[in-house]
């Protein structure tokens, strides 16, 4: 893309209550606006990003068998009160609206009792499970506080996944090829290193319920590391698990994180009160276990902005970058840099590779400057001096190292 | 995809307080499933459909020019009470909704508001437009009745664009381009024949706007149409224009259509309430003017299954469908017919050709009535019968006609 034809421009200054480094960076970049506190609009250097990780999600996901479904906001409060979950005290993040009839409606924050319900017109028999389905849909909650940038907004998407299994030993197995799956995603997303598989407290039918922590100073959880294991303990169960729970090393190291994804066994909890239940071979009916696994992109696109940039801007992972090249021409006063630049550019389009073409009619300074700020993971740069060299001079973003390079051998980048 | 793997199931009846055939066919055929009335989840079938949609829309606005954003569903009363668009009596689908602290805030029926505010952020100077930026959203209107199915919904998804131009001659190049690009849309989603560009009410700043209107006895709207230049007059405006705008066609025929899209001009209602304002080449400050353009995926896929379903079910256009062959075995008890539906299926798998495989243990009958009543496209029949011919029975679902081909003359299918 043209940058000339990009609507965003970077900003020098973020709102001014505007207090997340997570939210600052990426409103001066230009990748999202703040319409209120929690709240924020995905501008297209934001939305691009948002795809890249939600396709990297989607492919772990279907992988593993996940159906992709598309549920809805509005929830019906039938549903909720049957759980004992409608109420504002028993969830504390509900936002309400009503019909014109006065009928209360939910706004969904996730959507246990609606899955569970939808599943009862399609699970009959144990020939019809297990069954996984998910989807990337708008979530909202009513968080008192939002000062998390996108890391806790009030409404974000989420992917949320569901798993319907016959019985507890089907439930594990998928259960723990959903722990590979959420390793991958956060591996392809950049954090994997800095991505610990947490410990933290169960419910009714689990010790446990695993968390993915990534660690960051912007975290509002507190968990204590096993190096050799790479797993944690979240601060919540300190108290019962002292030590980590793979090797019992006791030498765990505390760390502020955030939670970007979570799974958990919910037991037959929900298919008891909707009734979702099946017969079984023997003719018996037996109620569906279930699983539910969630990641919110938004939160993992804060974290890894939070965790990964530097006092320039953001440094993007290539996997999630807007665009893998940032090519910067720094025109002369005859036009031939343009002209090189611009067919240049051509020829990286029209070879697949995603490039965003600074061509603005704007000084040098101001476009290394922005550039650093949007991150993307290769700078090239076009001007007098390069050109003469018959060269291109490449930056990584992420190390700061420069090259000159033959422009073939920025094809195979 | 094997349908053995599919959660969803073809079903009998829809539930019974169901009123539009579009619902209960999508109902019944498992695309959708019904929360309320009014709201409706989409399923793995459906979601297929809703992204074919999607994808049309995306490269039409996007060849327009258009830059994908996503903005919020939350809204800022305060924008609203600038327009003077806050009040129930003057947007009277309002869904509403309040933080903890009480700040009421609004669920977006429609986002002028929003992306009118955000432009303040990245418009300045001439030089700066025009712009066009677009959504793909999730949108909340209240409806009072909620009888049409997924043709109007509380909870739907909407692609809004809006233009923003420096005067009425730039404004108006760009409103005749997006006509051409909404006829491209409603071409390429197999509409194209029985939508009218309809000339409706215009505002302050237009003598109309323009819709787009299906001809479908389940539409709201009632339109005048000029078979010869293929226009249309909506109802509101019969009384001022009762002769075709193109050829001045007085013999028009009244028919029930469907609004699938339409186009306003906006003028300066926006941009000066919200005081969204740039500075002309002579150094003068100038409002912008804005457009906007809208279409409802889920509402043309309603329309689509009203306009071409048939008594057995739903007829898709090759465009839109969830998959281009639905692939059915009848299985023998040698298990030779499944042998070879098996390769056959992988065979069009790695083709890259989308094919739903009906492998299940079901009687033949019923797979017939499924596959009519899901209706993609192309329905090959491998069975015990076409196996000792070495050919495949093909059925086109539009014609019903039925023939025999050579497996490799699937492939240019």
């Amino acid at each position: 893309m043209r940058q000339s034809q990009l609507f965003t421009k970077t900003r020098k200054d973020a709102p001014k209550d505007e207090v997340a480094k997570n939210a600052e960076l990426l409103i001066r970049a230009g990748y999202i606006h703040k319409e209120m506190a929690g709240v924020y609009s995905y501008l297209p250097l934001g939305l691009r990003v948002m795809n890249k990780i939600a396709t990297i999600i989607r492919q772990e996901i279907n992988a593993l068998g996940g159906q992709e479904i598309l549920m809805t906001a509005l929830q019906d409060k039938n549903l909720w009160e049957k759980t004992g979950r409608w109420s504002d005290k028993v969830l504390d993040v509900w936002f309400k609206t009503k019909l014109k009839n006065d009928t209360e409606l939910g706004l969904g924050s996730t959507h246990e009792e609606e899955i569970t319900a939808l599943m009862r017109d399609y699970v009959r028999s144990f020939r019809d499970l297990p069954v996984y389905a998910y989807q990337l849909q708008t979530k909202f909650r009513n968080e008192a506080r939002a000062k998390s940038g996108i890391m806790r907004s009030r409404e974000f998407l989420m992917k949320d996944l569901y798993s319907f299994s016959k019985d507890d030993a089907e439930h594990s197995v998928f259960y723990e090829k959903a722990k590979i799956s959420y390793k991958n995603i956060f591996n392809k997303a950049g954090i994997g290193e800095r991505t610990y598989l947490t410990y933290a407290a169960g419910g009714s039918f689990s010790k446990y319920s695993h968390e993915f922590q990534t660690v960051t100073p912007a975290g509002e959880d507190t968990i204590y590391i096993c190096e050799k294991c790479h797993v944690a303990v979240n601060e919540e169960i300190r108290d019962e698990q002292k030590t980590c729970p793979h090797c019992e090393n006791a030498d765990l190291k505390k760390e502020k994180a955030v939670e970007v994804g979570n799974i958990f066994n919910l037991g037959t909890k929900f298919s008891e009160a909707l009734d979702l239940a099946y017969v079984d071979e023997k003719g018996e009916k037996k109620f569906v276990v279930m699983g539910c696994y969630g990641i919110g992109p938004g939160r993992l696109m804060g974290t890894i902005v939070e965790s990964l940039s530097d006092e320039k801007g953001i440094v993007w992972p290539e996997s999630v970058a807007p665009f893998k090249i940032h090519l910067i021409s720094i025109p002369d006063k005859e036009g031939k840099v343009a002209h090189y630049a611009d067919k240049l550019y051509q020829t990286l389009v029209d070879k697949g590779i995603e490039v965003l073409y600074d061509d603005r009619d704007t000084r040098a300074g101001e476009k290394f400057a922005d550039s650093d700020l949007i991150g993307i993971p290769y700078r090239v740069v076009v001007s007098d001096k390069t050109m003469a060299e018959g060269k291109l001079e490449l930056k990584d973003r992420k190390s700061g190292t420069v090259e000159k390079i033959e422009e073939k051998e920025l094809y195979g980048k």
